[in-house]
């Protein structure tokens, strides 16, 4: 760490240049992490780390030399860059000084389902980062096990996303399907049950059974869930509402049916702890 | 309507203008309504309307001149602008061609509780105008007959937040209070029990009475429910998680009270309406 990167021409600066397109980030299996709360998340949780670019404003504040006292004991690579450099390769107006790269671990065309009591999430083209950075957030803190996208979705790893999970990406497996012929066929054979939201049925949340294996499908924002999903899906549901509001934001009906889920859920949950 | 208005000194064009600094909306006590899904929700709501600006771009479509023709069964004051002049007061890049200028419907300092059953929302220096109308809209359909504003609260009127009640801030009480003590003995005197989230309880939201008369407080997205209205809260609740994350997005946390709310006021609700 004795010379600070200086130049834009260094092969790590152009390499996280390259990663701010999403098809290199997809060729490369490598994702961009910035500032200091998404950083400190990828290390303490279980993001696999490349390395780890600094510049001096991080040094600025405590918590930013707590964080890079953090990775030196982990021994990750570290190199120190300028501070105009920082601002030429972030995404944000005020850099915090610090970037990691950080290897994409997704599940490509299958889905791990060793656990018992599935609780799957399947975001269906959905094109607004922040709601699905949210969701992502959300399925952890319900104890939901993998979240599936499927084509045609918003990317994930595109920084606005990383940043609205809160370091919940790094905590759950995140499953894409090319193909949802595929994916149904996957979620039959483990009886694995679809759920769908809809507005024109008598199913309510309140009755259906979240025991089950479930995997429940979230719809683009605009149109909903597709065709496609809708036909295959064992339980068509609706959240009750009383007020004259038609229908419910995407990523607030998704907390709903998570919560919903996990409050049903819970006395499985406790047993599964004794 | 014979003539099309095309200057930008024109005293509609100039008080639209006037109307996007939030001073202004308060001070004349009326804010703007751009586009279709917008301007359709505030006349089939019961927005005031004191007049409506349209373009040519609006009657290229069948939608645009169907709001048009129930613009003008309504008898609302309607005039044409040239499109340019259009895109030169909207706030979005492919202006859609309708713009109406509506009466600020806000209860300041005081709050109608003449309802049986309230379920109240009190916003606590909430700073995302996406997150606000989310809130609102969730509010209202899930049957919340007020939404209370604290001091230091992004401002209601600015057109994100209005486009994100997706028109539910026509159906619902808004009020806004100055002083949070005010609020506090306005509370008490009407027995509303409130209600704070807190990490650090163990009251669940499963286990709280949402029968009873009640105001949930959602704080600001960074730090939370102020130490003022969480002094003062009748029952410091959490949402049971069970995974890594550790909090919540405020919009999907309070989505998910109002939620468990209605959820448990059902019955309540099905007697009332038999």
């Amino acid at each position: 760490m004795s010379n600070i990167i200086s130049s834009p021409t260094n092969k790590f600066i152009k390499q996280i240049n390259l990663l701010k397109k999403r098809k290199e980030r997809w060729k490369e299996q490598k994702f961009i992490v910035e500032g200091l709360r998404s950083v400190r998340e990828a290390v303490t949780g279980e993001a696999q780390i490349n390395y780890i670019l600094y510049s001096e404003q991080l040094i600025d504040k405590i918590d930013g030399i707590e964080l890079l006292d953090l990775c030196k004991n982990k021994k990750y690579k570290i190199y120190e860059i300028e501070n105009k450099l920082m601002k030429y390769i972030t995404d944000t107006e005020n850099p915090q000084g610090i970037i990691a790269v950080v290897d994409f671990n997704i599940i490509i065309n299958d889905v791990n389902l060793t656990n018992k009591n599935n609780f799957i999430v399947i975001l269906d083209r959905l094109q607004d980062p922040g709601n699905m950075g949210s969701i992502i957030r959300t399925a952890d803190a319900f104890g939901a096990n993998t979240v599936i996208l499927t084509k045609g979705c918003v990317d994930i790893f595109n920084p606005k996303t990383i940043r609205s999970t809160m370091g919940s990406i790094f905590h759950i497996d995140i499953a894409y399907f090319e193909n949802n012929q595929n994916l149904f066929n996957k979620l039959k054979e483990n009886n694995i049950k679809i759920m769908s939201t809809a507005l024109d049925t008598d199913l309510s949340c309140y009755d259906v059974d979240f025991k089950e294996d479930f995997a429940i499908v979230i719809g683009n924002e605009a149109s909903g869930v597709s065709k496609e999903l809708f036909s295959i899906s064992d339980y068509k549901i609706n959240i009750p509402m009383q007020g004259k509001a038609e229908s419910l934001n995407a990523a607030i009906a998704s907390g709903i049916l998570m919560y919903e889920a996990s409050r049903q859920r819970r006395n499985i949950l406790k047993n599964l702890k004794i």
